[in-house]
């Protein structure tokens, strides 16, 4: 028997209660019932989105919902801005290529994070650039974008949408969607919201809906302007929604709510803080140059194979992490503090890396990084 | 307190074991784990679709997955013929429109099927139709459209794909994918294999792959060609899937292999030959041309409110039925025998229909279409 700690930046452990909730017997989805936790769960998701803007649900995993960003605002021809500097940065510009969308690529290198100052001048640039496509955390690197800095920017543009992929960041991460001129944020169920994949969501401003009236790019599932019109007549969605994981949202969103929003966004701060300086004290260094607060991605010190270090916290210790994707596999170790996550998973996270690297040859003095962590968590 | 029996045609009941299976702790989708329970579902999906062809699955609605057989074989432009009889043959009209294909209507009347002549006069009329789409069980209506008979017709045509929605259908009406030629073979989880809403499938013909190479439609998440490569490297699929729903679906399937398809098959059957004559026995008389084993559709007697039926075996009774789509809204009800359903839940649901068709006003001979349907079970 080996007791499993699943510390992926998602899917994130779902609490009992959830996953209860989501074995519970399967209802009609065109009932009274259904209906209401339909509506109380949409109308529940503004305030972990910080908006009075229609916040759409979809049976997909999040990049459905990026898709249905892309093909609902724009179409063929249209010129967009991609914040690229990671892989969920990248899939943005490989979804608007796919319809026809000229990319104008920003790409920082990764574990970076694109500076405010250089969207402005691509966009004074490129007058008729119809959307921003950018990342609140980027998971592939752990690196948190400014949105703030970018709504401000983007703000008093007419002819441009802010489109953000806030599917790791949501509720570990701060995105106020109105405050911040969002104007298209979209998420996932199996992040933050603590439950399986399945759920895909997009709040849609006014000025989205205004760019909904011309987009060309053809769509069919992704319809935003079908699922607005379902929700309005409590039909609740164009085709048959993911019931099971519905009622499980809502015992997600009950429990997020109890919790109180800017109370589950420091809980995290807390969480990243004492990793990320735990981390540090054990001489190891942090991959990107802005970590969010959602994972923490960790260079894999000189001498030490990447591949084995995973290895060992999962085999030896039944830590499961993720390691690095694309050009970073075996490079950095990225470990979530993400959803249903509390001070003790931070110390068992931070004993098991220095159990690990002290097996792979590292020196540790045991229980330094944990003494570190205790400290910031007390 | 009153007990409740779900008996539409999707959402089915999902069995005690497939909930649990579906609540357990979640695991990373990246793990050898996850990819053996994937390859092992994917591998016994094909005995359910009597197919030796690639099945793959989707994170969403059986209409994504209907979206992307249209959008993974054809160019805007091209010619498909869409065999309409209800709400979901016009589905495939409404997809191929959205995408620019230039749809050829087979119109028939709401509870009648397409006769093969129809459909081959059709396609020697107009030789360059890429694709032939069609319905198994047509759940608005419940009938049943002769598969088979089309896959005679256009197995010898090289450039024409048949493409058959079985959502509803599959595990209750025989689908032989590659019997009766069949190259896209979509179906959802939520019907005959006894899940949630949350899984789509598609298997794909070698003939089909060829299309999926010329294909011009635009598409990301529902792309077939990244989602087979995303197989081959066992990684299992191009996004994050729907862990715990698969989890659940190798449940289902492991019950499934129990019984044997050709035994669910029988015993959907059963269920449906014994709704059929016990309704016929009270008077009353069937909605449709050719009934599918999945559901049956019942036409509202004259004199009785359609509305008050429903609503009388749901609320006095605690039965869940479905009532008649669009046009049908008030004139019928669908009583679905589809997945985990006995015996016993074919004699409540004749029992209850009995009492609320008294309760209205209709003469009724209490227990007497019980009997019939007791006759044919035993």
């Amino acid at each position: 028997m080996q007791k499993v700690y699943l510390m992926t930046p998602g899917p994130t452990p779902v609490p009992d209660d959830i996953r209860l909730a989501e074995a519970k017997p399967i209802i009609h989805h065109r009932t009274k019932e259904f209906v209401e936790i339909f509506e109380r769960a949409t109308e529940d998701l503004k305030s972990i989105f910080k908006t009075q803007n229609i916040v759409l649900t979809f049976l997909s995993s999040g990049t459905g919902a990026m898709e249905g960003a892309v093909v609902n605002m724009l179409s063929p021809g249209d010129k967009a801005l991609c914040i690229m500097g990671g892989k969920f940065g990248e899939r943005w510009g490989e979804i608007c290529q796919a319809y026809g969308i000229e990319v104008i690529p920003l790409n920082v290198e990764w574990g970076d994070y694109a500076r405010p100052e250089d969207v402005e001048k691509i966009l004074d640039q490129h007058r008729d650039i119809k959307a921003v496509f950018t990342t609140l955390c980027e998971t592939s690197t752990g690196t948190l974008f400014p949105i703030k800095e970018y709504g401000e920017i983007i703000r008093g543009r007419e002819n441009t949408l802010l489109i953000v992929d806030a599917i790791s960041g949501l509720g570990a991460c701060d995105i106020r969607t109105d405050e911040w001129s969002v104007d298209i944020c979209v998420s996932g169920s199996q992040k933050g919201l603590m439950l399986p994949p399945g759920l895909a969501f997009a709040s849609v401003s006014g000025k989205a809906w205004k760019f909904a009236e011309t987009s060309k790019c053809p769509k069919y599932y992704f319809d935003f302007k079908k699922q607005g019109k379902a929700l309005e007549k409590k039909s609740p969605t164009a085709y048959t929604p993911g019931v099971s994981l519905v009622v499980a949202l809502n015992k997600a969103l009950s429990i997020l709510k109890e919790e109180g929003i800017d109370n589950t966004l420091e809980r995290h701060a807390k969480l990243a803080r004492a990793t990320r300086e735990a981390v540090r004290l054990l001489g190891l260094t942090l991959f990107s140059k802005n970590p969010a607060n959602a994972v923490t991605a960790i260079n894999v010190p000189p001498g030490i194979d990447g591949g084995a270090l995973k290895n060992t916290l999962d085999k030896k210790y039944g830590i499961k992490v993720a390691g690095g994707q694309a050009q970073l596999k075996g490079k950095i170790i990225r470990i979530a503090h993400l959803g249903y996550m509390g001070e003790f998973d931070v110390i068992t996270a931070i004993s098991a890396l220095e159990l690990s690297l002290k097996d792979l040859g590292y020196e540790v003095s045991l229980g330094k990084g944990v003494a570190k962590a205790m400290e910031i968590l007390k």
